[in-house]
């Protein structure tokens, strides 16, 4: 396995592989040939995989990525394309010659085997998401809040529900300012806006958002003025003493899902008329304007953006303005609905984190005079998630 | 114009535009007139535009947009559709009545003609993005730094010429610690990364980047790791006594455009096949993978992502990927050649910005021995720009 090798170490102390993951060896070579600007390797449970030379060359520790940076010094761009001329495996390790090069390179085997897994690339190790409806998230799932503070196994647990539903909560947290800070940086690098670091979501004077009232807010995504939605907004109840105002979350995706289906016109509006999202502000002038709902590369849902306070100017061709607004009239009565609302009391000490270019939370109006009702929240961009995802489960293998 | 009303104020006293936005009174009308579900209006120079009647009732102040917050209260997914019955207008008020309502709603026809100009569009009012080579680009557009600061007409100045050609510089701005958080919260709400708040770019022990050696950066952009790249760098320079290290920039949507023009299977090459950017470190792992160029729904360059240091697996099927080396080497050969490249020394008391999704940033390798480099940066997103420019904007049309 890949070592940490302090800067200048000699090459034989130095990291074989050129990232900071556990590399299992794996099972052995059945064969490693070189054929013209390809390495072909065959392992002895029947996996195989070709590797491009320029490829090998540029990641090899040392000749061509900083052993302490991890980094690619090397640019193949600057320079002639190398031509890979022998390869040989010894003891984990995979020795490959090159024309006109002096020193041979040096590769872990068990680095190789998992490139032929795919273990590189951008959704490897990652939980699929799973839509839901009312019926299967009466609540949010709950894991123990303290403990996801100090047990990464417990974090990991969370934060798995989290990339599944899009929706997951930690309990038993009590008051304080901060904890959300606490629990977000567990994650990752919190996602600043014009609403602050930190926001605090009580009735205030002069509300620049109808968050700060007692009003109901139907469910909504928050800042789909930014040309991208922060992927995660975290929620901690500090305090709670109204009877009213429930939270309200629903899944975007399986309520786009469903469109999808049972009437497609209504998802064809939903997926290709963008309107103009703005914040309304004497020092600020956000807008972007997009579909409601957003497709991959592969027609899957991938984002849902809406917020009836901020949604302004439909920017669209005159004649798809009425089936835009069918639409996106369709589309939040079933976030309403009992079919797809779960609907359930925030009690102090909970924190939710939710995916926010996914589900449309909201809350019931609340009686201010009952008691008094403070949230403070905060955002991550999904990056963040993912790469503690990543880390968790390395180090869950190593 | 709207006024300001503060909360519980009379109708009469409340704004009559849903928006912070002045909207001047503009030509008088030659008609108006109640078309089914739509309001017809013409002005006197011409102008012409249908209004779909639900989007003038939803952006009724009061009846639909709360006169504080300027958001939305009114949710048409609750509701009947509302009928618009009547229209007239006087002393530049636009009066309807809806069936069933008791009330009619009152707009201000300066704001009508602003949506029939297409005003409230989220790109209205920027400035167009142009391309630029070395022969046109000798060294960046520079402002004086301590008016930018002060003075929103050169702050104005100096973010045109940032979104027109993706880069420009302030001058004069001394070497205090912090200076480039004081310029980039001019523009709007900094954005952090694993990196810091702020990250000082100078040589340092143990780095985590090839940015904290004294080595050459080839071009660049910063973060092709994270789903959404920084929109903006600003890099300050506090201190140089180095008379090597130059700063590079290129222009990547000038690059891109002149492939697709003069080499299209490299152009067809970097636009459709995706590469891993990662950032290899012990703590975080954060992946993504991208074409180097993306197009927008309209086929126009949108967004350079390239970091020879970050870039990791090729995703994409293993025939393509000769190919994808091929383009990207011809790419970075273009992004270094004196066809591109604007090449000038980082002078103390210097700030620039650039567009980190459009222009490739570098440096020439200095020597740490002839004197002390010290840089401080930050990041913007896009939005904030965007939103800056626009209240410059309407600010300066009020």
């Amino acid at each position: 396995m890949a070592q940490d090798a302090p800067a200048g170490a000699a090459l034989d102390a130095a990291p074989l592989a050129p990232d900071f993951a556990p590399h299992p060896p794996g099972p052995p070579l059945a064969a490693l040939t070189v054929e013209g600007d390809w390495l072909s390797a065959a392992w002895s449970d029947g996996l195989s995989r070709r590797f491009y030379a320029p490829w090998l060359r540029e990641n090899a520790v040392q000749a061509g990525v900083d052993p302490v940076t991890r980094e690619r010094g090397l640019d193949l761009s600057l320079m002639a394309p190398p031509r890979l001329q022998g390869a040989e495996e010894a003891s984990g390790v995979v020795t490959l010659s090159w024309a006109g090069e002096a020193s041979p390179t040096r590769h872990l085997l068990g680095w190789l085997r998992d490139a032929a897994e795919g273990r590189g690339l951008a959704q490897a190790g990652l939980p699929a998401q799973t839509p839901w409806d009312a019926a299967a998230m009466p609540e949010p799932i709950s894991f123990d809040g303290p403990a996801a503070l100090s047990d990464d196994a417990v974090l990991q647990d969370w934060l798995v529900a989290t990339r599944r539903y899009g929706l997951a909560r930690l309990r038993g947290l009590g008051g304080d300012h901060g904890t959300v800070q606490r629990v977000a940086e567990r994650v990752g690098v919190v996602r600043s806006s014009s609403f602050g670091f930190l926001f605090d979501v009580e009735s205030k004077p002069d509300p620049d958002s109808a968050a700060y009232t007692s009003d109901a807010l139907t469910g909504h995504t928050d800042l789909p003025t930014r040309e991208m939605q922060p992927g995660l907004q975290l929620l901690h109840c500090r305090e709670n003493g109204c009877t009213d105002g429930f939270s309200t979350m629903a899944d975007g995706f399986a309520i786009a899902d469903a469109l999808r289906e049972e009437e497609p016109e209504t998802f064809e509006a939903l997926t290709t008329l963008p309107w103009v999202f703005t914040n309304r502000h004497r020092s600020f002038d956000y807008r972007q304007s997009r579909p409601i709902v957003a497709l991959g590369p592969d027609g899957a849902v991938r984002e849902v953006a809406y917020s009836n306070a901020l949604r302004a100017e439909p920017d669209m061709e005159e004649g798809d303005v009425p089936r835009a607004y069918a639409a996106m009239r369709r589309m939040m009565q079933l976030a309403a609905s009992s079919r797809f609302l779960c609907r359930y009391p925030f009690a102090p000490g909970d924190l939710v984190i939710f995916d926010n270019r996914r589900i449309l939370h909201g809350r019931d109006r609340f009686t201010p005079q009952t008691g008094t009702r403070r949230l403070q929240g905060c955002y991550l961009d999904t990056d963040e998630l993912l790469s503690r995802l990543r880390v968790l489960h390395r180090n869950g293998r190593a």
